[in-house]
């Protein structure tokens, strides 16, 4: 089935309300949740809805609490989440990042105890539409190995890039460190697919295609193999150093679903250092040269990072937002 | 053989003065490059050397220059590199950006037409040693296809983090956003080995782990196949339209060795937003909670990014740094 988008917002909203959430947080996630699933991220949009609600009602997430403020020095602030709402916890903390960098060119916020952000690409979007770069990223429960492991000690830390472009989308990464999710591997194994590179380890220890075989050993692989298990331990050491709060191993030693993470955020108000116009033409080479790839499969054209985003949204808004009958029957009895 | 650190240190200072290298760059490129072989990295110590010198021989690299200020704003500031030389290039860009940070708690120094700056390690080194924590990372030539593309119009785009260890080894990620290099894969081919995991398309359109076949399509593949091809343009992006430098593609479009490139360099004084014991303890919590990990090989234990680097080290200034001779004949000839 579909459901348009501002229905979709309007019950996530009413429904948020009614488990305790404010009006102003409850409009802001509803519309960032939708918006998620309006954008093709279906695992983190009405997919994840119930969960979210059922952490609220565990009260693992705080509604109604906003981040404190526990250190500030120059460009560089850091804040205890109290365990609020991911998502506007960390809408706060960019906005204070992209307030920060028009005052000192760049600013970063680190952020302690607070909530699954969702997705990190919001915060990306959020920072271009001010005209800032950015960058950010949380760490998360221990849900992956490091190479050369057996067990699950690292996170799949989402990180995300995000810089501004005059017409067309923005250029965002939004990349966790894990080459893929158990979403991913359980949505293959429904369909009878195998994934198209390897996607962990099978109970000899070998690399395997094989969905199925991964989820049973719980050996997912990082991102590039030993490259992303490198990054995501440095991704977790800044979020959780800089913000005096817990790393990947603190995190798993909490009780219940995960909570309690550490973020870090940065924008960067470039054209205080630069011309807009050169940096556009810049940009726009960079794209045009991409773009002129050969592809592989001449069927495929050669996209820059966050430009289909834009495509499906077109679709979704025009079309609905595609979502499981079952989970969309849950959400409106919640 | 082996060379003692000191006298590859000594020898390749020398041979930089006798190119016309002022003293003072010449210590310093000679320190960096023979402590690049001392820590392991020999494809960026003295088997990198003879092309530096040919390239200042060239005059794509300009001894004697310092990079000069072209923009300030706060805590951020962008330099023309002066096709100076790479390393004390970048040694100065770190430096201004730990001065920025020392005052607004984060700098940042982008960099536009500057020179290979050899290993990225070098500048989170740099950074620990004064207390901060560090990201930088640098733009290269095309050398990559772009994921679903034949041809390279992406750069391997080297990004690096640091965070200091009171003690042990830092926590450092040095990491290309190809999966492997050039100079992996053809040390691979020499000694009939192939590599571990996928390395790149064969001419078939297949992916394979055959270095021969990837050198021979020119195919490498990025860190985490789409994903770093992502991350690649994001940072060539980043580097390029901050320092209103070449992107990739411009770079790419210059005549002769790679030269001209683009970088971004961060360091964070965290100490000024942190308790410096909390910090510690959150380091060396996570450290270890990584380093209890079951091993899938019971003789390799788990180490944390950077850790092997002072091992190295050790053997190697106890040792010498192993060479090739003839490598190390054609040095003295030089």
């Amino acid at each position: 089935m579909r459901v348009a988008f501002e229905e979709a917002r309007k019950v996530l909203a009413e429904k948020l309300e009614k488990h305790g959430v404010p009006a102003w947080q409850a409009e802001k996630v509803g519309y960032e949740m939708a918006r998620n699933s309006l954008e093709g991220i279906y695992t983190h949009g009405l997919n994840r809805f119930e969960r979210l609600v059922r952490n609220i009602d565990e009260g693992i997430v705080i509604p109604g609490t906003e981040p404190e403020l526990i250190h500030s020095f120059g460009a560089m602030e850091n804040y205890d989440g109290r365990l609020g709402l991911g998502i506007t916890n960390a809408l706060f903390s960019m906005s204070r990042a992209m307030e920060l960098a028009t005052e000192h060119g760049v600013g970063i916020v680190a952020l302690r105890n607070t909530n699954h952000w969702l997705r990190a690409a919001t915060y990306g979007y959020q920072a271009v539409e001010g005209g800032f770069a950015a960058m950010c990223f949380t760490n998360t429960i221990p849900n992956m190995p490091t190479w050369g492991a057996i067990d699950s000690r690292i996170g799949n830390n989402p990180f995300m890039m995000a810089f501004p472009r005059r017409n067309g989308s923005p250029i965002i990464v939004d990349s966790a460190m894990s080459q893929f999710s158990y979403g991913a591997l359980e949505l293959a194994r429904l369909e009878h697919r195998t994934m198209p590179v390897d996607a962990g380890f099978d109970e000899n220890g070998r690399l395997t295609k094989d969905p199925d075989a991964v989820i049973r050993t719980k050996r997912i692989i990082p991102t590039g193999y030993w490259k992303g298990a490198a990054m995501s331990f440095a991704l977790d050491i800044f979020a959780s150093a800089l913000s005096m709060g817990a790393s990947v191993a603190a995190v798993g030693r909490l009780d219940g679903d995960e909570h309690g993470v550490s973020q870090f955020f940065m924008a960067i108000d470039y054209r205080k250092i630069s011309d807009e116009d050169a940096v556009d033409d810049i940009v726009e080479g960079a794209i045009a040269d991409l773009k002129s790839s050969i592809p592989s499969d001449p069927a495929r054209p050669i996209i820059y990072t966050g430009e289909m985003t834009g495509r499906i949204r077109e679709e979704n808004l025009k079309e609905g937002i595609p979502a499981d009958e079952g989970v969309w029957q849950r959400i409106l009895s919640l």
